[in-house]
């Protein structure tokens, strides 16, 4: 099952400004997923202007990179807790990517969104400065990505 | 057609650290669609907690009340304009609840966009005061939601 978004939305909108009962409708952890993914979705969007001065499809502009990472940082700067409850697993519903183990202890998730956080902020000291230092920072943050995503998040057969 | 997100997401992810030429395969105008419906998913999903207090259904809890009005401002202050392209309506593709009309000057949707901002603003300086000062501010938070959604977001058939 895939959540519907516009259901969704429309539903936490709906009980957030009538004050419907709606929302008990819609499965919290399915909102959570939703929100989740929605996160990653923004994550990539406003870095993508970064990966095309990486790959040089897009010249490198000083002010684009910098602006570019200054959005990643507020992203990252959100506060996640919400984002990463507990059960919101693939185990529980196939519209999760997350796998389990990714709330095992030694998956230290924390761990892991604080070192997304950090390689964010270093991305937007560095972004501005020159392509070489830029890519430089961007490769650590996307290795900051993919530590998760490697072992955590569920890969589709091909 | 609604945009995958899990392959959206997959594929720029992979141009982004993987210098892939995949990007190019996803719809540009799909993948902005798929940003702005994640940017609302998080505006409500970090909204939830006032809209509960509003109605009572979670106590007051001037911290708590603080806390997610400072996430709506980080998502408020994000630039926003990749998110709104022009050319990413209904009209476009049925994935997307903007309608076409909403990108007419007579709509103004950087004055809407504007007073989105300014009242999650006035939202993040009210919400730790007390109840009744939140509610006002969320009221008034809810009707820049609503100034827009009424006229130019699509209301499916029920």
């Amino acid at each position: 099952m895939r959540i519907n978004k516009t259901i969704a939305l429309g539903t936490i909108l709906a009980s957030l400004s009538l004050g419907a009962a709606h929302a008990q409708s819609v499965d919290p952890k399915l909102v959570v997923i939703d929100a989740r993914q929605s996160f990653m979705s923004l994550v990539a969007f406003y870095s993508a202007p970064l990966g095309a001065m990486d790959k040089g499809s897009m010249p490198y502009d000083a002010a684009a990179a910098s602006a570019a990472a200054n959005q990643i940082v507020a992203l990252t700067s959100l506060d996640q807790t919400g984002l990463w409850e507990a059960g919101t697993d693939r185990a529980y519903d196939e519209s999760s990517l997350a796998l389990s183990a990714l709330w095992e202890p030694t998956a230290d998730l924390n761990g892991k969104l604080a070192a997304l956080r950090e390689t964010s902020l270093a991305l937007q000291a560095a972004a501005g400065t020159d392509l070489a230092t830029m890519q430089t920072a961007l490769a650590s943050f996307n290795d900051t990505c993919k530590a998760c995503h490697g072992d955590f998040k569920f890969k589709p057969p091909k």
